[in-house]
């Protein structure tokens, strides 16, 4: 994956520096650490370009508490997502100076605050439900070095409220909608700016919400071409996705 | 029904041969008439005030023409949904001036064009594709006596033309708003008006549109409160509620 | 939206009374009130001559008597929807005078009792289980300014109870029918009254009930064409709708 | 299974005229006729007391012909259902006596008009759509040797077509009761009724209705005990049961 | 029901205050006692032969002892099913004789020991996980005056274990076939017996079994025609079936 | 939504070149074109920087030739989706020019050949049935004036296929990855990439692939953050975004 | 993948007979080859050690016939799974020894009949409907070199019919078992043998078995612990697995 | 089942030994030890050569430790799985050598340590969170006599970590590959090797992962045709038949 590190091994066996056992070796394993229950890829920083993120959700406290120190230690920013407060206590025991965002559930660490998106990523929600994914996006995004505006409450029953934001509409460069229910604002959005909108379908509502699934799969349905979607209630993938266009 | 019954059993009344209470009762446990393959209620006319209708889908073109025959005979308005072309050819044989709306797949004649409906009912689609719904319901709300208007092509990916509506959004007594794909079209309307709004998922769209289910759970999941919902593709039963509620 | 304040806004700008600019902002910018975690929206009660409600399920206790509160300041009826115990205590520490309706689970206070529905709303419920429902849209209905009236445990299987209720099937002006497990009762009392039934499944029963989803589908196929739906367990959305039509 | 068959068996044995090898072969295998493409299992009629059926939809018109006639041969009445006009002119070939009922899709040849039900079989259904799976019910259970009524169009939208039914209802010994789109009337039905009730839905309907899938679940939630369930317009076997029970 | 509002109906009509005709009419609708979160219908024991019970899973405990105890008046045996521990409490405080049986989770009191079933039901059940619908069959069952077996774990993929009930097979009247996961055993037991098959499907299982809705499908495709089925863990509708099978 | 267009039309009204009421007007219509059975949005163009597209499924040809040729008047690159061939020879006889590509069912001209995109469109597929989203992709993204990159058949199941295409991988600015059955392409290119995955499940498979519903899922799952998804064989609709990333 | 391979590679870099760069570069690419609409993986022959198999539903006649005819020339026996009469007539244009298997849809031509496997596969089928992926599972086993017994219509309902089949029960190596309706026979065979058992639900039967959904989740329910399943009518990938193992 | 004891019982009766009567006894009833609550299928170990294994989930520490113990008395492994803690403490009690693995949920007594696996069986799981069920499919594995190689953390978006498994790769004789969320994991991985993949889905993910059924899904849909799949969360049942595969 790195022509470079390639070739240079490939020149150290013409030269005999390196065993061809060894290089056909090392060609098969990029660098990870493993620390038993989990393989860390900090390799993964380098490659894509963004740090590595832990999701808390199904590992203990004190699992949780372990990578993020680790990935402290390898530099750059460190987050950790689906977070309950017993993970921040954990965490913020070995890394004191780590943010818990309790309404997105993020925990945070930001040793990096260079500024590596180009415009601002616009995240909009339709209820005041639904902040809790909106959230999670906006520290996410903030992690990944975005500028980011969050505006909630704008449902599509009450238009008023998102036409009124015209101006975030007219500048960000990429937007996050999160809704549930019947999930139609990221279609109005998107018909109202031209720049990418990624939906993120949220578990607010009740009955035949299905807990999202109505929602995303409106989303997935969406008359405005200018819409894609991430799962339900996942506001980090909605920032990452965004982070990387961001950059561009 | 029969007519003669009716005014047998009032004369009774009056001559004390018959209590008015049983009479009452005799007036609900009802007539009708057996032609074999159905039972055809000429009471409901009476009984709810609207015309019986014919669902033509499961029926054969002489089978349709038939009933269509015999409630034509019986006087008032008379309409057929879910027609094809060989019902109303059928049709138009037994009753020449029977008109034939294709696109909305309806077979009608209009005997009596009395305006019942206080007020007008509007009817919004989201796209083009979304007619043979709209035109089904503007049809069965003509029939049952009411003025009606289309808009069509007003779909939330571009909110000017829906706002450009605005006279009718303003005055129309009931809304019955048809869309499929992402079924958010409903939820913005029923936002920009002080009255019900009738839901008509339709089956336009593919993939997970699954013919209708991602815009009928979307409405049902309106967060806008005056929105109640029928069944896909069902322009018929949102006019004949409109209708009801027009006359109040 | 309003006609009125529009052409004065023009002329007030063709008078210089108003520069283009701010009038170009206040023509997108209806009145709501922005108290940081939710915006108000007073206007509402306004332009759809409806109380705005508060959905308490997603807030917190002192977030739902917070804007309670700020609702009670503006006049007119109040209403909270799924509240708890917990929110009730919140809501009453700020609005003594509010009353919590634990079946139905709403909070309301009716600061304005003129009667505002032209007839009576009925309200029936399959099962004594279906109660929570039937009671949000008896309440629900109230705080809109109708008399309403609740039969209860009229199921379809012993249907001598619900012919029993003759008298309020032959008066009333809308329809509110809670049912749950397989939802057959809308369809039987749209049978009988000539008026809209608005159908309301409940999540009562177990198994292949999948928590209303049955009984909603049932009654989105109903063979009565004066029945609509709303969502499972939603007696608020139902009363909404149909106090709207009984003020026609 | 045929315990005095086991036992000669063993006698057999015992007194060898059986050999121990070859009694262990037939112990495990009961009588059935392979004729390569199917194992005719003409025991079962014995066994069951009820005839084998035909089940035709997978199979060719030669090879629904070729079992038909081989049951003939073997005695007793011959069913076969799902069969198209093309199965039954093949059957007709062999077996000239052979009627064929299309609406309800079946072939069948009474060579035995014995009367083995105790009372009647009452078939109801809702709409004159449902008459498929009803008339299949009928022929089957006339097959079985059962006196059988047909009810149609009876459904819960027009209660008073059901209730003028009432001796039927009053005298049957068992009740099928198909129905599609809700599904309501096997509830209704049981409601009047002190007998089983076997509930067929169909797939009747459109939109939400999932071709009966609706129905189906409907009548596994019915509030009435005396509700069982077959498969989605499976009058056939509705007609089994109903068979097996009215023997009793 | 009103014992003297019979008597005195009755008497009308011996001394022509009231038609033959119009006596059975009111026979029809019928008198219930409204308990005002309840209409207890007392009648329903007469009309269908069969007692009413009593769904304690919506009711407080103390709703259910209150009807438990009304019934109990009225005479005849008395059932309630899905009522826990609390439920049990609280009726036995009430109705000091009655059992719960906690497995199957009813409560019940034999006042009449007649019995009334013709034949024996076998109950069968696939695991032992299955017990809880198997035993609410059992002492539904009995409660109804039928003699009742009952045969546990005895599924599909140890064959030996069921055809070891062979007795049980050649001589039970009706059938109740309790299973989760595939829910294969009802259609195994139909093709081994002559007579109805009633198959209950469990919510016993994880993963793809749905809660036992599996089950449920698996059951309603069975290939032996002697199958209908009930709701999900409904072991009581089973063995009210069963019962009025059992009786004819 | 034109600032500059809104403030010339408030000075027009201060000067007096416009009166209010017709301000008032104009405020509310953006400019559309209405042929009767659409509104054809020429603004689009303008207000999103890319061209409107016809999708052509619900038209007959007709009607989808006279929008092709009214947007051809227009100026700017014209595409049609889900065209047939029926659809293309109507376009092409008013629109000699127009290209059909029959795999993804396109017809499209280019008027406009300027590269607007900086970078190059990968668009990878799974097997050889995934083309036809994959061209539909392909086509669009060239109307939009993208450089575009496709590689087929480059599965999951053969590894080695797809790191065969290391060069593509590196360098591409956006990825649009079709894949139908298990649907985890998009997943592992997604690990390979440092650039946004544009998933777009396709109907292909059978069984359990549920016309595309289950890769639809796989890939709303994604494991990997950098992937978001449009609807089952939305080609056009990831191009679509694909484009707009391309431009930043 | 071939460990040999690379290190000579590596050898040769080291022996400058090799330039690291176009090691670099064949270190990438393994060995397929690209006939513009697919890229056939002869490698996988050698890799699997079995035949690659061509998936003609996506296919057209003529890209069925030329793969096939590139297969046949690398040697080995070459098989086409769901084909059609249209695809067989072109493949055995270009390979007149090519035979085609209509029931089970598959072309195959067989040129190394040595016997790979170790012992017997045993293939049975519930129904005679069920017989093309039984059919199809038989002609793939075939191809792979393995004994193949079929036993067809052997479902449960008539369990002696299964049992009748104990020889094949006690002696094959692996099973193959293909079911659908309640997909009950895997469960039942599995508990009668001791070896694993691989379960195809198959698209057979009609209403609630949904084409094979319920089948398959039946199979996934399995009491029996020595069940895995495949995709529904998958009687090709039941082969494959089968073959695999019984070489074991 | 026994050839032998069938033969040996016929033998005695013709030598007078045994009555016909009691033979017929015995050829129903295979051994089994029936303690109240459930049938312990004792004879199963000898007839399928593996150890019954109990199912702790549906049942109380004391049951399970009752059958634990008597499983124990006969000799050979024992194993239950889905226990709790509970279950362990009781199951300690009386075997105070037995095992227990938290994380798997699984207690084991390896009384018998022969390995009788002829190669090695590979655990592979997607992430950290899939722990719970591939620890369940190693202690299976382990019990039932088979040497067993865990590697974790292995997801597809870092394909490294996969490919640097290759020596596991090359040498396992079959792979169980244990994947949420998207379940790509199996398809890639039987991409790579030529041995049986057993698929097993697991619960881990959010949203529309539906605790499992994606990845299910997914994993019936592979486009690698050497996998089968199991319930979700079943490494018992994988292992189970990895186990009866590994002794070919």
């Amino acid at each position: 994956m790195d022509q470079t590190t390639v070739r240079q091994l490939l020149d150290d066996v013409r030269e005999n520096r390196v065993s061809p056992e060894s290089a056909a070796d090392r060609l098969r394993t990029l660098p990870f650490e493993d620390i038993g229950f989990a393989k860390l890829d900090h390799h993964r920083r380098l490659r894509l370009g963004l740090p590595e993120v832990i999701y808390a959700a199904g590992k203990t406290p004190a699992e949780t508490a372990e990578i993020f120190a680790r990935m402290v230690a390898h530099g750059g920013n460190v987050l950790a997502t689906r977070a309950s407060e017993e993970h921040a206590a954990a965490v913020r025991e070995r890394v004191p100076g780590a943010e818990f965002h309790a309404r997105g559930r993020t925990i945070c660490l930001i040793q990096d605050s260079t500024e590596r998106g180009k415009g601002e990523i616009a995240v909009l929600c339709a209820g005041t439900s639904d902040l809790g994914p909106a959230e999670e996006a906006v520290v996410t995004a903030r992690v990944m070095g975005n500028r980011v505006r969050l505006s909630a409450d704008v449902g599509v029953a009450g238009l008023h409220r998102l036409l009124a934001q015209k101006e975030l509409l007219a500048t960000a460069r990429v937007f996050i909608v999160c809704a549930g229910m019947e999930g139609a604002l990221p279609s109005v959005v998107a018909g109202l700016v031209a720049a990418p909108v990624i939906a993120v379908p949220t578990s607010v509502g009740y009955g035949a919400s299905f807990e999202g699934v109505t929602a995303l799969l409106a989303m997935m349905n969406s008359c405005a071409p200018n819409v894609t979607v991430v799962n339900i209630d996942n506001g980090f993938g909605a920032a990452y996705v965004a982070s990387m266009i961001n950059r561009l």
